[in-house]
């Protein structure tokens, strides 16, 4: 799973390294002095809490930063909003429920599973209706999966306007999913030669519409119930979404309730005037569904600032892409004058996230950060302005630029745009 | 990622099964008298919760049934006690920090990241104390490792006692752990030529302390301060724990805060009068820390029996082997006379758990349940009996035999054992 080749600055130098920075005592010294590992401490010695206290455990106190956040301006209000992923804060590749990105229309409703159901109509043989028991009796598959909304980095078409990783690329998450093809309940209903496309359709007030080309549905779209092992969380969706792999997060239609076979798209609302890109003529791309290939570096970044001085400083980021798995991630801290290949560590699954890490002896002086993700189609993240070139100004989704983060001597770090 | 083979009853045959089994009534005509999914509901048209309510998200209401469990008459007290993993109600491989199993000796501690301090001494050129920060500079991997109690289905070598996948095997759990290779953090201590084990300490008032040969701590070994992207929670060893990959769960010491290095083990109470299997004969075999390759059906199963009728029946369960990864899962639902090979669904990684899934047309008979899990050395599950030829019924712990499951006519299942 891990690339433990050593790219980074020499290990052996570690001590030598942060001596130097004066941010660790050389380690014989601190043994002598430090009364935290030198005395007994109250928890060394004190009963703490016991099993039957924590049925269900929750993050410890101290942690109570790591949460998701919304951005009051951006929408209306936190009816119809966004909260996004602390990312800053994370590690690995896998995103908690309880702080993983979610978005909804409408409030995140309360359906238990008695009163769900999921219909399938239109142009199939025979109209079905499902309810939660009846999908638990098809085969499931297990699959982690990105979700992405399409507006992730939208503030920045603009240029750098939200400075921290949270607000510019926290619109994602990455969960192993499981449930039931929908390939698998097409089948039962039996669609008929004349579909081509599926409307997919919430049970939330917003009734979220969107319309998915019947190959994708046939090919890797899932009803999912389960989320990193659990049930969905109500926002997530409980009892059951749709999963659509690489393609934004707004196709993944939360409290799913009806699928309806026909032979054109719909133009639905959300994917008319919202969800499509205006270009710089005024003109609309229409269906812009896969997320293409991003990264972005987690830490150090806005909220994320270096804290201990120069030395021995571990750089980390998240990379993925909707047409399949990372090849390789390149960091700079020069601003592009020189790349570096960072390792990647962790699973590399595809249409999910991946982790990568770039180890560096920072010498205090200013660093001008990015990452760039190369997905295996060959497909090379962007710049922002090799974007704008080609779309305009005028859309707020599909953003897949690179973004910099300033990072100052004094460890502070602040979004910016170089050209 | 998923096998798609379709190895279970005909789906074309999904709809006339359930219609036959009673269980679903053709789709048509549902759809046209059901109203839930014909009427308005309340959930279709009020608003539900805002983003901005959940900060941090928890489990819907309806699934407060999914949570750790312990067994009061099986330790001293809940101080020094265990919770077990709900695995019945869960699907996939991951499994969330709030409900993974956990024990500790003397409670879970609050110990805060300013506060933590790990030491290295013994057989090394440097005595070194790292600070938490320090921890963050090192360079970092990310595995998924199952992590498993010696004792996990111990209760079971006296026979079928406990009723309950969740207490006869959910002494486990699966996450995506995050750490500094304990390698990395040797070599800048320098390991003396005579040094060849290492003790781990915790910081509890346990002061849990393991013997582990210098090899496996340089071979895979981590300090993890991270578990499914987040921080570790208190009950898991917040801010650090070791992990020690494919090896018997109370090794992986929480709380980290000592390694020593020395050149013999140290026999302490966790690794003699505990967690020594003792033989027929009463000896005791010496050093038995790897899990060997188990497995077990989760669902259906004692706290997951069928309620559905017959028709398609889902079939799953969760494999490992602390050698390497699952080759293959067979499942039998006559007792071993035939047995047929499950689709492993879902990541396969080394020392990390695997989920199976065996899908069936249930004829509403009686059904007596096993699976067997072959590893990839070749490795085959024993049977319980097979375990007690050689073992005797003295030890409590690393009891890895074939679990069988008594599926009634009505759905109800038992722990049972055939010989």
């Amino acid at each position: 799973m891990s690339d433990d080749s050593d790219k980074g600055p020499s290990r052996r130098g570690f001590l030598g390294a942060m001596a130097a920075g004066g941010a660790l005592a050389a380690g014989g010294a601190r043994a002598a002095s430090d009364p935290l590992i030198t005395e007994v401490q109250p928890w060394n010695q004190l009963l703490g809490e016991g099993v039957d206290e924590t049925p269900y455990g929750l993050p410890i106190r101290f942690e109570s930063d790591v949460v998701r956040r919304d951005v009051p301006w951006l929408t209306a209000d936190p009816i119809s909003s966004v909260n996004f992923t602390p990312i800053h804060a994370l590690e690995g590749t896998i995103t908690p429920q309880g702080c993983a990105f979610e978005r909804h229309h409408a409030g995140a409703i309360e359906l238990a599973k008695p009163d769900y159901r999921l219909m399938i109509n239109g142009l199939v043989d025979r109209q079905m209706v499902f309810t939660y028991a009846d999908l638990e009796r098809f085969p499931r598959e297990t699959h982690v999966y990105f979700m992405e909304c399409a507006a992730n980095s939208g503030m920045e078409w603009a240029g750098a306007q939200l400075n921290g990783c949270q607000f510019t690329q926290g619109m994602i998450h990455n969960m192993e999913y499981v449930g039931v093809p929908v390939r698998l309940l097409l089948e039962e209903a039996g669609v008929k030669p004349e579909g081509k496309w599926v409307l997919a359709e919430g049970a939330d007030a917003a009734g979220m519409t969107r319309s998915i080309p019947l190959e994708k549905m046939l090919d890797d779209c899932l009803v999912a119930f389960k989320a990193n092992g659990e049930a969905l969380r109500k926002e997530h969706g409980y009892p059951a979404r749709l999963v659509v792999p690489g393609w934004e997060g707004n196709m993944w239609v939360k409290w799913l309730r009806r699928l309806e076979v026909g032979d054109e798209p719909w133009e639905q609302r959300e994917e008319t005037s919202k969800y499509t890109d205006v270009m710089a003529d005024g003109s609309a791309r229409k269906w812009t569904w896969v997320m293409d290939a991003k990264s972005v570096i987690t830490s150090p970044s806005p909220q994320a600032p270096i804290t201990h001085g120069k030395g021995p400083l571990v750089i980390t980021g998240l990379a993925w892409s909707g047409r399949g798995t990372i090849r390789r991630v390149d960091v700079t801290t020069d601003g592009g004058i020189t790349w570096h290949e960072a390792r990647l560590s962790g699973p590399s699954f595809s249409k999910a996230l991946h982790r990568f890490h770039f180890d560096v002896d920072w010498d205090g002086s200013e660093m001008i950060l990015q990452s760039r993700a190369i997905d295996d189609t060959g497909y090379v993240q962007p710049t922002k302005d090799q974007l704008r070139a080609f779309r305009g100004e005028n859309s707020i989704y599909h953003n897949n630029g690179i973004q910099t983060w300033l990072v100052m001597p004094d460890g502070r770090v602040e979004n910016v745009e170089i050209s």
